[in-house]
């Protein structure tokens, strides 16, 4: 599918990240978040997601911005590049293969691909399922979901999507010398994944929560998580360690896209359509970042509903815009306009990018 | 789990509608939905749901509303007790059981109960699973989904949530003597559908869609919604047919919520837990309404992202404030303020209804 050539040349400049709305009942004022995706049913809109959006550049400077830059937002599983950080720069991973630094980096299917390096990362550090501190999940993956059931198997702490996370924490935590429980807010590892993603963001993390694998999870500004993933675009300046770090975090992201994600998932097929050229991640409420290394850009997105179908739409749209995809990869048309069938296969509707989310839609 | 009582007593007038957010970002004006719902992570905001709700009189007079009322919605499966009057006020109900109504009100779990006896009314009008026009649809229902897996069978259109209403749809058609097209927009039931659906709401619908189910879904306001809600609780004066058509629907649906949805559903638990004194609807894209014949009012409401989480904390919300539920009865406060636990079961948050939304909080 491809959108009217018109939306792509009509207007001649960025939009100042505001959205007119329709008639306002009571005066009331919302925080910033903009009309950024809809879905429609015949000819109306039926619901609408708001949210915010920064592109920036390694030194901060925005390029565009949607909504309030400066919301504090938890970027939960989206930061997991930068999660991994000190596990690469301080020698850690010294030896870790590509694949288990996409690994370290994904929220995965729990699909027997990603269970079974997961579980060979742990055996090669003399660790097993039970050093993980994730918990357990039912993985997202059909086929490993039905193996399990039909082996009257109980989904263990390797299927959480996180497992490779926390299997890089355990390769930090051993290098660190740390205590079993590496998820603590003040273990060594948490201290020093606290410490790059401050020194990433630019600023002080204001507050911190619990994410769903019970790690912590700390907030930012969705400008200071598209900072921090413009840095990890363009690491020069940020140090010898750190910048080879970035850069080999980033390689391993858009080298095995399947592992970060999985199958029919929107980071692995928008990584798969872009070539290698943009390593993206989603993070659990509708986060997702990008990281475009030959623009040295960073981009960082949070819908305020939490809905993914509304943050895999905004970040499609971004990257056509940015010129990093292409609307009619069937993979972008995929999350940029899905077509909403009712269970007989009419066309009932479509989620779309809201008009004044996409439009003034020149090239970013 | 008991709100502070200082919040049911502090405010002693209702909000005008209107929540005053934080600061604006290039003043970014939104359509009228107020924040109703937050997810909470530690100690910050993560998420938040904005939405229009209406309680409303039979004569139409709003007791109280927030954002929008005349937003224009599709009510979707929350409008099945109006779909179904024709059904009953026809006389082509005469001989159903109030079971068999209140399938024709329900968005069922496709579980062997509402399987079975939808499978056996269509027998008893001489029809088969293939008179349907409702689609196939995988069960909601963990164990019917599981046992249809273990059998190798595939779900059929019986398993659909709305196979209830659609054989009440085909109960109608042969009354009327129609096609076997009767989801069309203008078959005869449909028609009939149109007419008592706008007549309820009080003006002709803005639109159309195709329902998940295929069948059409009538657009109105969240104030068209509530109106035709609180015609149900007070059906006075709109023609003995369709006053003994409304109270028969509600009572078959107050009587038998199992089979309005299901085991563990929202729609189920709230109407257990209020002994059958208000029957409630979900819908999707996170519409609710409510039913409140000993008050003579209705209820309405829309989270304009069409999030079920806070769709159902919001009516659980209003179903407290206007004293028909106990915030402390376990079905209320699992969607009133449900905790958001980690993989590992700590607690990382909430979901809870929103400062602007609950405060003000006399009884309504």
């Amino acid at each position: 599918m491809r959108y009217s050539e018109s939306i792509w040349r009509g207007a001649s400049a960025m939009t100042d990240g505001t959205v007119k709305g329709g008639a306002m009942a009571g005066g009331a004022v919302n925080s910033g978040a903009v009309a950024m995706v809809e879905t429609w049913r015949g000819t109306l809109p039926e619901s609408r997601h708001r949210g915010h959006a920064v592109i920036c550049d390694a030194s901060g400077g925005i390029v565009a911005a949607w909504g309030d830059p400066e919301a504090i937002i938890f970027p939960r599983s989206s930061c997991k590049m930068l999660q991994a950080l000190p596990l690469v720069e301080s020698g850690a991973a010294d030896g870790l293969s590509a694949e288990q630094l996409a690994l370290a980096c994904a929220s995965h299917n729990g699909a027997e691909m990603h269970v079974a390096r997961v579980a060979r990362w742990l055996a090669e550090m003399g660790l097993a399922e039970s050093d993980l501190r994730c918990g357990t999940q039912v993985p997202d993956d059909a086929p490993e979901r039905h193996r399990l059931r039909a082996a009257g198997e109980a989904p263990c702490q390797l299927h959480n999507n996180c497992s490779g996370k926390h299997a890089g924490f355990l390769a930090l935590n051993r290098h660190l010398g740390g205590g079993s429980e590496y998820g603590a807010i003040d273990h060594p590892v948490q201290t020093a994944v606290r410490a790059a993603f401050e020194e990433m963001t630019g600023a002080a993390s204001p507050g911190w929560g619990i994410d769903g694998c019970s790690a912590p999870n700390f907030a930012t500004t969705v400008h200071g998580l598209a900072l921090a993933m413009a840095r990890m675009a363009d690491p020069r300046g940020l140090g010898r360690a750190r910048e080879d770090a970035a850069r080999r975090l980033v390689a391993a992201m858009v080298a095995h896209p399947e592992l970060v994600a999985g199958e029919g998932r929107a980071c692995t097929e928008l990584m798969e359509a872009m070539g290698g050229a943009v390593a993206v991640k989603t993070g659990a409420e509708a986060v997702f970042v990008a990281i475009l290394p030959a623009r040295g850009l960073g981009v960082a997105l949070k819908i305020e509903d939490g809905a993914t179908r509304a943050s895999e739409c905004a970040i499609a749209a971004l990257l056509v815009r940015l010129g990093a995809a292409e609307a009619d990869d069937p993979a972008v048309a995929r999350r940029l306009r899905p077509p909403i069938l009712s269970r007989r296969g009419f066309l009932a509707g479509d989620i779309r990018p809201a008009e004044g989310f996409w439009q003034g839609g020149a090239a970013i």
